[in-house]
């Protein structure tokens, strides 16, 4: 865990950002976390049209990298949540 | 945890779909949660202007007779997740 607005933190979240980038991502939202429910820091959220985009963001090279270089050394823990719209 | 498509699950999801007309909330979405990697069935997300905004919501009598009557008899297990813009 990186310390609340230290170079690491902002290195980290640089690198959060630009997978926004990625074709595919819609309505990106990167946000602090702040319930004392649980002990995640941070929240990522995105929106994609089609299951298959978000297949090929996942296997996106710069999306590979990302979880390569930043994310597998970096997060020490995460829950992965996806949303499709009832009905 | 109610079949999926049954009356039961219909009715707790029309008691859930009552929370988006309690005064503060915005962006009110109710959704099914589809990845492999928790057990969670269902997600609701919404959005407050301000903190107060929130707390009104909590306490509202609409809200507080929705928890005692669905929320905690319906419910198994549920992981709430609080997000403020970073910055």
């Amino acid at each position: 865990m990186h310390p609340k607005n230290s170079p690491e933190e902002k290195l980290f979240l640089d690198a959060i950002s630009k997978l926004s980038a990625i074709p595919g991502v819609e309505n990106f939202e990167l946000l602090r976390q702040t319930s004392r429910k649980n002990n995640f820091e941070y929240g990522l959220s995105m929106e994609f049209t089609t299951a298959q985009a978000y297949e090929d963001y996942n296997q996106h090279p710069d999306h590979v990298a990302f979880v390569r270089t930043i994310w597998i050394p970096e997060v020490s823990d995460f829950l992965e949540i996806d949303y499709e719209p009832l009905g």
